[in-house]
């Protein structure tokens, strides 16, 4: 980023978090002394009082006027404000006021270190693939996001396991019967796809990583393709309650029949993370390796 | 048993079952040649016409005054038998109207040959060990059933993960963060607990065997204890949507501080089987080893 | 145990330990002083100066004149003092002069109050069950030895996958294509087993667990059978490096055609362990759980 | 391929096949009618009689004068034939006399029809990616070989688990306690390093797999990285008997420091396919899968 080109920072906070109303005055305060505009979301307002309070924008709207989106939260926060953020192309500075995450790399500790390398031009930018999903039903596409991390089928607490057939660019590949099925970008893949036993893939690798859950064949593996290929499943059978869950964000009551369709989003997100600190180091601390 | 001391047989079977009507007129007919007296339940009789299909009787009923359960339909059709059967003591006669089951050994064509051996006293039983699983809610029980494959805590399709503290015979085991639960006899170890990474149990194996679903500590592993341990799980945080599912057959919402009790059921199932057919052929045919 | 029933004490170290020189001498005088008998290993031995660095005596000797055999060591110093300890019915008091074991459950500085509470009879004891691990070829017995842990079977490094035929009580199971074999005690299940995929099975368990080890057909899965059966290895094929394993101790060729039976010993270990700790503390803290 | 391009063809084949006596003789008139020059390798020579028998040459050789190669066997030789086909960038046509494999996915039957296609230009090229794996010990290059599925350090059968540094661009990644590590093409992933857990990758996903052979650390999940990263394992400790293998093909002893680098290599496999066959229906029919 060049120098001096962020004049505008939109602030993204998780909700009903104590800490922030600590951290956010002063934050708002330090901006304004360096003349950066700042604006804020709901969340944000419900920690400040007067009459700040009472000027909360939307997360669309902030992004639109923003350079540069702040997200104070964990890993949820940031799927949240991810779409926005990618939509728009401006970069999200993360900071977990809680517990380190693995897209939120940056503790309350970095906050104005983090900033003011932001500001100057100095961070280092991690470009990370996103999933264009859409929701096919009788024809048309009844639903479409973005996804940072995942796409989920998977059925209700009462619901028994689910048929689903998979296809990868038209080619017909396994019909599954799984409690749900996991399609994930490489960020995604140590996420939900790491607990449903998916491999760690870097955010590098191109590619689109697809993990059964609870399989009842048990030669189902997790399946990798490259981001170049369409994948599809297709929900058979007569399921009451199965859904389509997407970053764990959004919940679609899904039919029979219903297509999910997969395939590289055409935006990336732009994710500042702390310079010197590895892809693995980060790995490292989050799976306690090398601890034993 | 005893020849000749069947003289009352109870008849079981899967709702909408197209096969069921070939196959149940002939077989009274059978049964009345014979003098056994038969009853039936509701879905049996909606494959009947005339007379027949206006005589069907709760199945705690036809348990409770027959010598022997005929169960026509899938593992899911004895799961529901096998409770009423296992609390009067009678055994049950599984036969898989379609493709063969772990439990419904029996076959189509197996039908009159093995009801011959069963009225004979030739035939061969296995007994299988039962869970009784209670839900603990402020100190009283809110439910109590009993399972011969599993009780299951599951999060709905919305849900994130929940939590769980898992304790045996009272002592602290681990804090779970999964999807799921599942606590299972030996006998359900080829079932639920298989597709979510468990072992393959012996039903001779005097123990109960636990089997994380998705857990997002990767060091969890399913954990076997003998079948003298009482096993506790207990739903920590505020999860909205969580269920205790017992045996696939009953959903029941589980509320924050629950308490889901499991011990070997003072019950056993008896459950006949093919007497020239090893528990490892039954695994064999249904998990196709050896076919590589 | 009786309160002084314990006159004389066997000591088993591991070799080549230097904090060993740190204790020893102590532990002789402090042994002294209570009019306990004390005789040690050659390991032992080489860490003392003077005259009593020429009493070593063979592990089995010590054994046979010992009311309780204290191992200074980590697990695979007990496994081999486990043997001997077991066939002549005496204790195990384990301790662990570096990182906590499984099975190895007292640190340096329990040493001494460990000792005190075995020698007043206040020590807790967990009996062990151990296999009985038999190597046939052309109908005799070659090899014959009792393991606490595990008997493996698996091929050489440059060897390809081996193949064995699995029976249960004479009962064919299945072939498998694979790099090895674990059959495994309850307490050999945290061990190589669990590395291999294993589950974790309490030692209370009266079970024999079977582990394949990468095996080439995806279905395979860990098997638990009751600990009253005969699990049967049998090498097929023509291997050229292919290793039976007995406690990680001993390792011996095998030959085409070679079976390697597995039974319930009817030497038990005892195990003496510290009064307060669960087995799954001992579990948590060996596999981190609960620390996410 | 431009038609008619193909003027000579070599032949390897797998060692010791009964069958390769039926096919050969015909197959070299075949060619012979065509105006193919053909020669063919040692093994290939042992089933022929006369003075063809005679007529071996070294494969290297072979692959020096060819337009295309030939191999009639399984998965192992045609890993033998793809190192010197590479090097000398002419394709392989893969035909399997025995059960279908993973790469050589022509059966006998095919032979005359797909060699027609070969020789019309109408053949399908999959171009399989390849590593170049280099040992490194003080300083020098020790050994070095191109790689079509996979580089394995593992321990001997009798030596205790080894411990593995792995460093991805010169950062440090892990440490490993295991059995052994496989590095692995894509095309690999369906070949040993599934036998290790690790997932199924499309061949046209540009990458690296890394994948432990039973971890010690119940953490360590198989890594997968972009194709543009150097992968380094270096070996720690003291091991004797720790090996190198190399596509199955050759084993190097390695010792305590030595550093096995892993990169893509430039040269690329051509390898002919079925036409009408998809990657995915190969991957189903050899993991039997929707046969549930």
């Amino acid at each position: 980023m060049t120098p001096n080109a962020i004049k505008r920072i939109g602030i993204i906070s998780r909700p009903r978090r104590a800490d922030l109303a600590a951290v956010l005055p002063a934050l708002l305060r330090w901006l304004k002394e360096r003349g950066i505009e700042a604006r804020f979301d709901e969340e944000s307002a419900s920690s400040l009082e007067g009459a700040a309070a009472s000027q909360a924008l939307p997360r669309e709207t902030i992004a639109q006027s923003s350079d540069l989106l702040l997200v104070l939260g964990g890993d949820g926060t940031l799927l949240a404000a991810a779409r926005v953020a990618a939509a728009r192309g401006i970069p999200i500075l993360p900071v977990n006021l809680g517990s380190l995450g693995f897209l939120t790399s940056f503790t309350a500790a970095d906050l104005y270190p983090a900033l003011e390398d932001a500001l100057s031009g100095r961070c280092s930018i991690s470009e990370r693939a996103m999933l264009s999903a859409e929701l096919h039903r009788g024809g048309r596409v009844i639903d479409k996001r973005n996804v940072l991390n995942e796409a989920v089928v998977n059925k209700g607490a009462l619901a028994r396991m689910i048929e689903l057939e998979l296809r990868i660019d038209a080619d017909f590949v396994c019909r599954y019967r799984v409690d749900g099925l996991i399609v994930a970008t490489p960020t995604g893949s140590t996420a939900y796809s790491l607990s449903a036993g998916g491999p760690i893939v870097h955010p590098s690798v191109q590619s689109i990583i697809i993990t059964p859950i609870c399989p009842h064949t048990l030669s189902d593996r997790p399946i990798i393709v490259a981001d170049t290929s369409q994948v599809e499943a297709v929900l058979l059978g007569e399921s009451e309650s199965v859904f389509l869950t997407l970053d764990g964000q959004k919940g679609i009551l899904m039919q029979s029949g219903d297509q999910v369709r997969l395939a590289r989003a055409q935006e990336k997100l732009k994710l500042i993370q702390p310079p010197r600190k590895s892809y693995f180091e980060i790995l490292r601390s989050k799976l306690k390796w090398g601890e034993a």
